[in-house]
Order: C-alpha cells, then structure tokens, then sequence
C-alpha cells in the first residue's frame, strides 16, 4: 500500500488572499490530504439557523484545485455560544457539581438529547453538501472525544439518561441491588430515581455503581457518535474517520471504532511524555526531545486494531507544543523518524498539525509546519523530506506479527475504580507488558478483549484482564500457542465482584487467587531467580505446576502449559526475562536492543529507528545517528 | 480476667441457608462473640415505618444457639435512601458547602435534629425488642464516629445548632465579641445570626471561632449517641460500646466515652502504616506488613482511659485491608500477635472484622477470617490458635504503670486551629512521647486531662496541653513523682487566647514562654548535651534553674524540682535520652530494646513482642522469631 | 534626608488607661510616628450610620501629645457585618464560584459599585474630621492591597464591570472577536453578554481574555484606590500612601502609585523566605532567621520607583510572624540590620508591626516590640538602637545607580496566562537578573515599563517584557549606554498575541525569536563558554553578530551594540557571567561578594550588610559578624 502525507488547515483563520499560495506550497511539500472544518461551527453557522458555506465552498474547491484531498471535519466540539444559550443544560459538569463553560471547547455533555439533535442537524447539512463533493475524500467526526476529561459529566442530563439506561440493563431495582450488593451498608434502592451519580459520597461509593456509570458513559460516546456516522452515510461514500489521543481510556475505542470506516489518532510524542507516560525522571531526560520510545508505536498498534486493520495519523506533532508542563523542541530528524514509525505501523497517511502556527488565541505557541510570519518552520522541511522518500519506496505491506497484546478498556475503567494500590492502572500494566516485547525486538498486534481468533500469534499476553470475555476463553481453549495472562486476569465478574468460585477460570489450568496485595513504591516481592514483582502480588492456589516462584516459595508464574498465570507485576528486568524464556520456547526470535533503538517488521522491510540522543549501533556495522532511520530488506 | 475473641457478621450478606453453619465453624474456631446488625437499616425499616425484625430474630437466635454472645449494632451510621428522601437537609455538607451525597456511609449531620429522632426511633425500637434477649450480650451504638471526616459539616443544620450553642455559652454577643477579640478587623458581631461557620472566609478566621466550632462539633456527637445510650439502657443491662477509629481527634472521646460502659476501637494495623501514622519511610518499609510497633499499643492505652478500664477491639485486621493506599498482607504470624498484644494490654475482647470476605460491594477486597469462596483465609488459623492458647492462659490482669500521659482532645483541635508550624499535631507530639517511653520497655498508662490523681505514678509526661485544667494543676501540685510538661503547656486560655501573665501557671515552677518558633523540616535547635529539637522551640524565662541547655545558653529543659518544663519538641534520640534521664532520676528501670522489639507487663507475666521482620534476641538467650509473642513470669 | 522609626499601633484593643504610657514609651524608645486607625471601622461605625469618632480623637490627641505623629488608615479592608448584610453581593468570589465570606478582612470585591461608594462615604467623613488635625502627618488607604488572592474576583459585580469595560475598550463584539482571534474555536461573540470571566471552562480560555481580565482586575484597584484619594485630598494636605506586599504582581502598581503622594510596603522578611521566594533547600536553610539577602533591597528599589522616589516601609517585622508555613525568630540583630537597609535604600520612615503583641485573634502568635504581658520584646532593643545611631548619623541622601532594571506588571500577567514551561514567571526572572546585579556589588534602580530616559544608567536590563512601550523603544533608541533585553522581550502584541512581523523589534538590533522552548527541571541549554540556560530558551534569526552561542551553535547573545538579546534563562553562575561582562564592557566597577554580604551605595556612604549566620570578611581588614551592619564613606 502507498501511504501518504496530510496537514491540517484553517481557512477560517487567514486572509482567504493566501489560501491558494498555501495549498499550492502544501502539494509542493508534497502533501496530499487536507484536513479542514472542525472547529469551524461558528462561521458555518454564526447564528441559529443563518448559514455561511460560501467560504467552505471556496476553501474546498481552493484547496482541491491545487490537487489536495479534503477531510472534512464535523464541528460539533465547538459548538457556539448561541448554542449554550439555546440550551443552558448542555454544559458538562465536573464532579463537585460545577457546569464546565463555554469559552475553549468541548462544552458538552454526550448523554444531553438537545445538543445531539443539533449535532445531527449540523451533520446532515454538511453530508448533504459536501458528500458528493470530489474533493472531500474523507470525513473526521467531532474533534477527540475524551480530551479534556470530558466523557465523564455529572449533569442532570447525565443523572436522567443513566437510570434510564440502568432501568433498561437491569430491568428492576431488586436486580440492580443484588446486581450490586446494595445491602452492603443499607445502599438498597426501590426507585430508578433513588440511584445517583457516582460523586460526591461520603466515601467511595459502590464500585459496581461506579463500573456501571463508566460503562454509560462510554456508551454515550459511541451514540453520539453514531449519530454522526448516519448522517454522513447517507450522502457520502467516503471513509469516516474520528482522531483519537493517546493514553485514554475514558471510553471503548474499539465500540466507537466498529461504526467508522479508519481509526485515526493525534500523536505529540514530547508532549505525552511530559505529561502522559510515566518514566524514571532520568528516561524523561533522555527522551526529552523525541518522545518515549515505545509510546507512539503502542498507540499506533493499538489504534490499528480499533481500525479493524485501517488507520492514520491524524495529527503529527511538528515542533514544540503548547499544552504540556513543558514544551521543548524536537531533535532534528524526529519529525522523520516519526512519520515513518507510524507508516511502518501501517499509518495510510500521517498529517501534520498545523499547517500555519496560529500567532493568536490558546495554540499560538504550538508550532505548524509554516512559522506564524508564513516562513518554513524546521518541520516542514523534514515532511518534505519524508514526501520525497516515499516518492521512492515500493510500497510498505504489513506482516503478521508473532505476538500479539490484548487490550480492555472495560478493564482500565474497573482498575480505576477499585485499583487496590494507588498506582494500579490497567493502561500502564498493559504498556509495561509491551515494553517487554518491545524491547526484545519484537512487533506486536494489539487485540480487543473479544478477539476470537489467537491462531496467528505464538505467544499472546493478556494481563490485567478484569474478566476474560466468552469469546476469548474458547479461543483459548482451541490455541496451540503460549498464553501469559494475569495478574487479576479474570478474577471478576461483570459486576466487578469478586467471581465465586475464585477466578479466574482459565482452560486447562487450575488456578485460583485467594488472596492479592497491592505494595506501595519502594516494596518488592523477590522472585527465586532472582526478578521481583512490584506493586501487585496475588496468592495463588491450584495443581498446575509451579513454573516460576518468589523467593519464599510462592507461585510467581503459575502453569507450564499453553495458558500460565502471572502472579504479580514484574519489574521491566523481570518482564524482559519472562518475555525472552517465553519465546524461547515458542520459537520467536529475539533481539537485544539498546534502550532508544526500536525496530518494526513489515512484509518487505525491517524498520529500525534510534529515539537516544546519541548514534547507536546496529547489525554490529552500521551506526545509526539521533533520530536515525534505517530499513533494510527482509 | 478471661479473655476471649469475637468476630464481625452480617447475616443479611448471605443465604439464611448458611448462618447455621457459620456459626458453628465460628464456635469451633474458639470465637465466643459476634457483632451483627450494624449497618442494616435497609432490612430492619425497608420503607418509612415498614419494620421486618424476623430475619434479624433469627439471625440471633441461630448464632445464639451455637454458644455466641450477640453484640448487636444500632445502624445509624447508614440510614437508607428513603430517610435521605424524607431528611434531605440531614447530609452532611464539606468545606466547600457541597452535601455529601448518599450512596456510602455516615451520610448524616451530627447537628441535624430530625435525623437524631429517627435513630432515637430505631435504636428504641431495637432495644425494646432485643434488650432481654438472654443471646444479646452486649451493644455497639454507631460505628466508627468521625470516619471520613464526618464531624465537621458546615451544613444549615450545624450553622443553626451552633448559634444556638454559642448563645447558651457566651449569653450575649458582647460576651463573645470579648472573649474572641473580634475587635480585631472589626469582626464583632451583634446579632447571633451574624456568627458563620468557620469556612470559606477570604484569610482564616478567629481561631476562638474555630476552637468554639470543633467544641460544639464534639459535643453534637456526645449528644447523638447519648441518645442511643439513653434508649438501650431503658431496656437493657447489657454494655454499651461504641467502636472508635484509631488516630481521630475530631471529638472528645472521654466525653462520648463517659456515657458508655466500655470502649472499643478498630485495628488496622497495616492500614494505619500506610495512610495515618509519620514515619520514616525506610521505617515504612521495614514494619510494612506488621504495622508501626508503637500505634496498636497507643491505642490500647487510651482507649482503655477512654473506657475508665475497660476496653474491647471490635474489629481486628486479619488479612489485607482495601481502604489504605496500598494494602498488603500481614507477616504470617501478625493476626497472633495483634491479639495477644491487645489482650496484654487489657482488651476483655478482640473481634475480628469480618468473617467471611464479602465479595461484593466496597470492601470485597477486604480480607476475612473466611475467603469469599467460605475457605479458610489466613487469619482464621492464627485466631483458632489465639483460642487454644486462650484455653491455656492463667487470667491476664493488668497492673498499674510506672508512668503515666496526658492525652487531650481540646489541644489536639487548638494546634489544629493554630499550629503555627504546617507540621506541628498533638497527636504526634503526644505518641513521639509515648514512643520514647514505649523504647525504654515501659508499659503505659494514659491520662485524660482533668485527671485529679497522679499518686499512682512515678513519671507523668504532658507534652501539649493548651492548659492545664484546674483538677490537673491540683494533681501536680500534690504530685510526688517527675512531671514534665510543655511544649506549649498551659501557654493559651480556654478560649485559645496567650493567657496574660504569660504561661505555663505550675505548681512549683517559675516559668513563662515569652516567644515561640517554628522550625521547617532540616531546620533544628541544637542542645548543649548534643540533642536537639525539631519542628517547635519556646524562649523560656523563670528563675527555675536550668536542667538542660541549648547549645547558644537558651533553657530547653527548665526545672529541677517536681515539676519542669521542656522548651521544644526533640527528635528521637533526644526523647529517648530525656526520658531515660526522668526514670534513672524516678527510679523506673528501663529496657534497651531493640527497634521492633517491645515489652508490656501485666500483673503476672512480662510480654514481648517481636514487630521486626528478622528474629530479634531477647533476654540474652532468648531468640524471638518474626511476629513472636513470647511471654514469662513476673 | 533625616529618616525616622514608625510603629504600628492598635488603640482600640486595649484599655485606654494604657495608652498614654504607650505613647511615652514609644517616644522613649525613639519612635517618631504611628499608624493607626485601619482595621477599625466596626469601633468607628457600630452600626450602619452610626458613628463613634471620640475614642478615635482620644488615641490621636494622646499620641500627638507625646510627641508622635500620626498616620491615619483607612478601615475598608474590614467591611463590618453589617455591611455584608447591605450588600451580600459585594463578597469576592473565588475561581470556583464559592464566595469568600465575613470572617476575616479583605471581604470586598473591588468592582462592587456599593462597596466603593460606602468606602467614599466613610474616607470622606473621616477625611472632614481629621484632614486638619496637627497630629494627622500622613494617611494610608485600605491595607496591602492584593493580600488573601483577593484581585481576582468571579462575582456577578465583577462580571458585569468586565462586561462593561470591554465595552468601553473594544466598542464593538465584532473588534472583540478580532483582537483575540475568536474564530479559534468557534469563540465568537455577537453580545457582550456573552463574554464571561475566564474561569471554569474545560480547557484554558482564549489568552487575550484571561490577561484582559487581568487589566481589567488591575484597574479595578486603581479606581478603588483614587476615590480614597480623592476624597483626602479635599480635606488634608498630608501625604497619602499605601502599603503594598511583598511579590504581589496582581495590579499594577505604578498606577496605583501614580494617584498616590509616595509609596510604602509591608516587609516581613522571614515570612517571605518561607513563603514566597523560589530558593535551594540549603539556601532557605542557611537564611532562615534573615530572610532572603535580595529580596528586601529589590522591593526597596521597586517601590522607590512605584513612589517616584519618595517610599516607606509601612509594617517592619519585628520577630516571629504567624502566617508563614513555618515562623523562626531572627537571628539577633536582623531587626536593626532590616532597618538599616531600609534607609540605605531611601526609606523615610521604616515602621514595625505592631506595638503590642495582641494575646488574642488571628495574629496572636506574631511578635511585636512589646510581649503581650507589655514587657519589651527583642525587637524593640533593637529599634531603641537604630534611634540612638539615626541620631549620630549624618543625613542619608541617595545617589543614581549604574544601572537599571525594567520591571512590567503586565507581563508578569501575560506570562501567569502563558507560562508555556511550568516555572516561567516574570518576577522570579526578574530578581534572578536583579539577584545577578547585586552579586556583583552593584546599587540598582527599578524603572517602570514605560520609562522614557534611560541617560542616567551605564547599563539597563530589561528580561522578560511582553511588549517594549512606546517611550521604552524611544529610549532605547537614544540610549548611549548598553542594554541586555531577553528573554521573550517585545515578542507579543498588546493582546498577547504573537507579533507578526516576529518580534522583538529593537532599535539597531536585527533579530527575531523564530521558536521558543520550556524546560523541565534538570533539562538544560548548555552554552560554548561554560554557561547554561535553563527553564526557556528561544531559536533566534537576525543579521546581529553573535556575543555568545549554544554549544551547539545558536546565538545566546545577539547582538554586541548597544542593544543585545538575551534567548534563555540563565542559571546565576551564567548571569553573573553576563553581568559582569556587561559591566567590563560599560565601564562600570563589580565587586566579587561572598553569599549574604550585600552592599549598597549612597550618596556619601557605602553600606554593608552581612545576611550570613557567621562571620565574614570585609575588605580584606574587616570582620562583618552575623547580622551586621558596616557603613564607610565614599
């Protein structure tokens, strides 16, 4: 497949006198997607009703005359000020109870009906102008839900639309106090209207209420959604798209993901790692004008799986960013290396934001490919760079990897709301496990918690699961690779109770956890061999030999067989071990990689790519420079 | 005096099918009591003035049939959904004016009037239906006062029972404008309506006002358990208790105490590690899975002055708990010790909280003495060993200290109101204290501060006291032993004011504090003798003479007579040295244990006990393994 | 000039039978003047309309009668009950939408059109009775202006005076929406009530309102400081000032100032220390009982310039405080030494707080020249000897400084709303280039931002402006001497936007900032010759030869004319670099100071001060010791 580079552009901010220079020196760049539109209600609709798409039509037709494909972007994450004063309740509201205002973006709560219907009116507008336009050749709905923290809302619209989707999964309030345990400290209810929100108790409150809200909430997101979705489909043939962010897990991506056509996510390597991923502080130094290393490939796996196979960079980082603690300048050439790390994931296009720094307004710090006085920045010349490489290079086919990660977002919610340990986070445990893998060379497929079908992969990890799903189990029961899951892998039901008889209920393994610890920072678990575990530990019980142990004599892995049971949290030295005698034994080759340098395997190429800040060497011959990237033939 | 354990039980968690059963595997486990009943509102009263006692009938009636002695419960700290409905002003309110919703527990206002009725309702209820029954043995009004922070509600209904108390008190505004000083910033008040609250004011406010409100604040929970107290007793004559926390100043437990027959408190002792207790965190890490040597002890000794001798621990940890920020699991062998430790300090029970592990609800990951699946958890083996033991055990009576400490809730919240250093607490000060007393292997008897009888003591310490009540000063001018008071002893007035002539006012001692400092953590005031003080230092004057120096001339310890006074607060060494000073000079013999290592005497025997995660010798011969009780003659 | 000794002083806390003794011993101890009279508005006016002016003429004759000379506050910092009960609404907000309620001072919002008006009212009676009284020798306004956070208000008052303001300003939503690029997030207005304050919404607001809100909060003082003036000035033609705080930045000063007769702030610099200035650990320990040795001598020097060169210290700590974390006493002989400094700056009158320490109310624990039992605290000794010495020293006149620094409120405003790294903060910047003057012995003149002749000044340093003034620029234009702008200096326009052109834009010096970067701590940019930037550091293009480079060859230092541009945050060893080249360069003498000796020139003097806790070494021959004070003549 040919990939391709895009960028994003705001004709609603310029003199339209330059839009024509601008895509011509975009194609020049050669660039060839344009994303436009989705912040853009406000002059689509300055008020109620009253309509301007001349300029849009203009800036579509400017901008494909120069050869350039629109994605077009629904508005709907800045709705106008109009819009809150049509409908006051519209506002998200923080869980002290205090409406969220207009005045940035993203001032609405996804369960409020009224605003949704506004949204599919806006939409369908939209679809019915531009969705047998040539030049839209693609659609983004909404801007990164979840950004801002804004999936969970304690509105009275949110309070409404939760017990009424309570009263619809659970049928009566009898079923939802057992459901729960509500007898548990007299939290019985005999009226949906009796049951509130999850904030503001005196102390926590039922964590099954608390799952349950999640789950709602997410819900809300792929309905609101949807909406869009219909609107778009009924006048549009072209692929639909949402950009996703990093490290979110507020709501199921792979349920949004199953009504668009392409994943696509927003990729600010310096900016997740001053503010997303944790790090040792002397790994943030090291990595502080590249990005952590594994970070952008595990979102790019991820999101692969979430596209069903289909995926783009929507938003590169180009330069240094506004919105992290700190915001320092890329190294030169890591533009480069990440645009192609994300083709070597399989990105169908990487587009960068923003074409033009905007000198006004809350992103004028956040460099573009063009300075705000129009002059190149340093990233445009490394997209321009890429653009050429790319003119070259046959064509880039994804391989099948050998191992694959399962990841669940209904497990991130349950671990937030009962983590046990502080530090117990089910997205960080997940990218711990592929961190391992990472660093023995290897190139993972991410797959969703009811992946049917594990017969490709020799070696599956999936910890941290709060259930395993039917699906899963009976592909686990037909696999003939290794299997590593836990810990707390499946030790809870839907409810988010504790599974009696205890969990989890692997095929052929006889395994149960009687008892788990959560360690605070400083605490270990010391293994036999030498490992440790650190901020989780669980007892386990079962006839399945013991495969590794901890230094008192308790199972550390449980099982020799197809599926084993991981006792607790392994330090990365520790997972690098069970990583490498894992597949060892399924026969994966593994490679020993200096921190920094990563490699990527597609059909016809190896991919390596140095994130250190110094050379590295590779291949024993070759030394790859700072934010070198070198491919070879396979 | 015999000694026996007990358990927590919620008959209402599981199948009636069941309680037979568990009853039985209790008895035979050696548990002689069962605590049931207190938070079931929801199935005693399912709807306003519905009652359904049978289950609860039966409940007892079972238990009782296998040779338990009830402990019933009022559950009044869990009104259900439809008292919130009726009392919607009954919510407690924060800091912040927001209500603290239901949907966990102790959702109520101490001050709130109607809500006080309905619990005189039940609890009458409970008691003329319970009170002869021959099975229920004793009763537990509450549970855990003051958990969550529930004390201090800033709620209509405190703000209007706080008028209301300050106009009984003060009688006139006058009366109150004087005695706070609110001539300063033209804070006078000439109507009751015009005092608030103590929050939300733009700097802090009079610290007489904050003083006055956690007064009343104590007081509003002094009344609404008498309440029960008054109830049960007219139709019962079994022991009230009621459980408290450990480390919570928010009320005067010797005033709620008064009204009841014995005390009882909740040890967790690995969850106080983590969340409640100072320490270094190499200590932290060290007594991690045994919980701080000195805290269960502390609480021992004041919760049996709270209960002028008698004293229970009502819930007992017996496995990991899932409140802390990190919860791990005790050292095999802690759940023995814990108990044996209670009982050698003159607990009458030790119960066990709870007995099967619910798998449900907040607590699911909160350990029992059963495993959620009805298998034996840990803890039930260590506690039917306790019972053995028991079994073998001449009576265990207590004899009096050598050395006595005054302990004093009134100060706590004046050094909350105004530390005047962020670091300094009357509870640390007071259990650093107890600490280097607790290092010199002394036992220790704790002293409320209206105490009017010192004869029985060779030493009394009474670091803190904001004053000296009028029964203590009585005390120590007839004392005969070593008194050492201060920091800050007896420096304020009863309404928080520096009292003119300059404090302390002792018996036999010229002194007066005539400036105070703070010191910020690394800063100190070192001694001549090579100790030094941390956090707080006084410049004293007097003509008492000087016992011990700073090194730039200043009194640190003023004094040589019956009574002296000490100018700062000293780091641990340093305590340890005063101390051992006091004793040699009283005739006390003490210890020099080992850290880990501690030491109570009873009227027989002498008991060690072993905190430390490493055997540690004792005695020269002996070799007390980890978590060892070991225990000789006296 | 003469200089003289003030003290705080409270008549209506104590019995007037002590006052006239209080007033003799103030005057014994050489104490000159007497501020008083501005906490007490509920003893002037008990109750709406109600006055009693008696004891008020009392406590002035008695003090006019010993000789003292009297400064009359105005009480509108502590609005009475029932003033709140008038006017509910003239509470101050805070960022939540809590109002910050009646119980301390400070209780106003500074828009309330009410609240000004009955501050008119009392001033004005106040100004008719006393404005001609012989005693009355100077008046202050209100109290510390800024204190408790108190600038920025959410109120519905203030709220629609902003709207009101922006009106006035911008004339039209339409010029609005232009000037701060709402089309960025379909942020545009059509009605100005659609502009809301900048606090609460999802993510941050558009910059350009958040630093209106700020000119428009900033304003809001100045116009609540000039009715005060204004209506004194009708009656009195005594000095009128305020006393401001020490790093307040909220308003603007100079403007303030500019209605005002001179200048005065309220110095407390052990309180500071702990509090509010950025210092290394060790660094805070080795000054804990002198305060930081810079801090006082920069606000010295910033407020001579806020009073055009007429300026007090209004409140002089005169032992420990009560409201900093953490409350040492001085070293002995820090009280006279922080009064000596005071005068060697230009002082006129340095004034403690208080008189009495008052036994009761929020500043009970904050020392005075008396205790509270009237004996003399340490402090007063110390005055007495300053008065002793004031008499045998000739008179203290000032002498122009070498060199000068631009300080500029609204960029300390600018930089607040966008920091764009964590730590960037204008004043922090500012007292590092000022901290780097002073280490190398240098007396400093603080110039506002739109000074307009810098002809006096060898060298200016102006870091950090967001945009040059108009006069600046002029200045700069015809300066002859050597100026160091930079970093961020002029690179926005006046609604915090991004110039474009790329600033800065300096006379004779071509350049521009291309790219900016913020570093987290630890993260540097090391320099060719040994150097390093920290925190910011920004990519410069221009024809201006290069001072200084990056070790990896960008400027550091363009320009070597008379204006040159500084691109990062030097740490201080690289600052004293710069300066001291700087000084070579311009002909200007450095001194090679030891940490704590400070030094400042005056007209015919050169003081020395030692802020070290031990002795050091003067000029070869001399031995300052700790808190010494050494004078020579020049």
């Amino acid at each position: 497949m040919k990939r391709s580079l895009g960028v994003c552009y705001y004709p609603e901010h310029w003199d339209e006198a330059v839009w024509a220079e601008d895509a011509r020196r975009m194609a020049e760049a050669g660039i060839r997607w344009v994303r436009i539109g989705e912040f853009a209600w406000s002059r689509m609709e300055p008020a109620p009703g009253r309509f301007d798409w001349h300029w849009l039509d203009r800036a579509i037709a400017t901008l494909g005359a120069a050869g350039l494909k629109v994605v077009l972007g629904t508005p709907t994450a800045t709705p106008p000020i109009w819009m809150v004063e049509k409908h006051p309740d519209m506002l998200p509201v923080d869980r002290h109870g205090s409406p969220r205002k207009f005045g940035s973006r993203r001032h609405y709560d996804f369960s409020h009906a009224g605003y949704r219907e506004e949204c599919r009116r806006i939409v369908r507008l939209m679809a019915e102008r531009y969705g047998r336009d040539p030049h839209v050749a693609a659609w983004q709905t909404d801007n990164e839900y979840a950004c801002h923290d804004t999936v969970h809302s304690y509105s009275d619209a949110a309070r409404a639309a939760f017990r009424d989707w309570l009263a619809q999964r659970y049928q009566s309030t009898d079923a939802l106090n057992r459901a729960w345990g509500n007898v548990f400290w007299s939290m019985e209810v005999t009226d949906w209207s009796q049951v509130d929100l999850p904030n503001g108790t005196v102390t926590e409150p039922n964590p099954s209420l608390s799952l349950a809200f999640r789950r709602f909430a997410s819900e809300m997101v792929v309905e609101f959604n949807r909406v869009q979705v219909e609107e778009i489909r009924r006048h549009s043939d072209a692929p639909i798209l949402h950009n996703y962010m990093g490290r979110v897990t507020d709501f199921d991506h792979f349920a949004v993901g199953a009504d668009l056509d392409a994943a696509s996510w927003d990729s600010y390597p310096i900016g997740f790692l001053s503010d997303r991923i944790e790090n040792e502080p002397e790994r943030k130094q090291t990595f502080l004008r590249q990005g952590d290393p594994d970070n952008q490939a595990f979102h790019h796996d991820l999101y692969r799986a979430v596209g069903r196979g289909r995926w783009w960079v929507m938003e590169q980082q180009p330069g240094p960013v506004n919105w992290a603690p700190w915001n320092p300048a890329p190294l030169p050439g890591m533009v480069r290396l990440w645009t192609w790390e994300a083709f070597a994931h399989g990105a169908e296009v990487v587009s960068y934001f923003r074409w033009r720094q905007a000198p006004f307004a809350q992103e004028q710090m956040h460099a573009g490919l063009l300075r705000p006085d129009s002059e190149p920045a340093p990233g445009l010349l490394e997209a321009a760079e890429v653009a050429q490489e790319l003119e070259r290079m046959p064509e880039i086919d994804l391989a099948p990897a050998p191992v694959a990660l399962v990841f669940d977002y209904e497990s991130a919610w349950a671990w937030e709301v009962q983590p046990q340990g502080r530090d117990f986070d089910f997205w960080r445990l997940a990218f711990a496990a592929y961190r391992a893998l990472r660093r023995a060379g290897l190139s993972v497929d991410i797959l969703p918690p009811d992946a049917a079908d594990l017969s490709a992969y020799k070696l599956v990890l999936a910890p941290g699961l709060m259930r395993l799903s039917d699906p899963l189990r009976e592909a686990l029961a037909r696999y003939e690779g290794l299997a590593l899951v836990g810990p707390r892998t499946d030790t809870k039901t839907e409810e988010l109770a504790i599974r009696v008889p205890l969990g989890p209920d692997l095929p052929g393994l006889d395994a149960r956890v009687t008892l788990a610890e959560s360690l605070p920072p400083g605490a270990e678990v010391p293994l036999e061999n030498g490992g440790r575990f650190l901020h989780w530990f669980e007892h386990l019980e079962g006839d399945a030999p013991v495969a590794w142990r901890t230094l008192d004599g308790r199972p550390a892995i449980l099982g020799n067989g197809r599926v084993r049971y991981l006792a607790g949290w392994p330090d990365d030295a520790t997972f690098d071990g069970i990583v490498r005698g894992l597949c060892a034994e399924a026969g994966i080759e593994t490679l020993d990689l200096p921190d920094g340098l990563r490699v990527r395997d597609t059909a016809r190429h190896r991919f390596v790519f140095n994130y250190a800040p110094e050379p590295l060497p590779w291949a024993g011959t070759i030394l790859i420079p700072p934010a070198g990237v070198f491919w070879e033939s396979r």
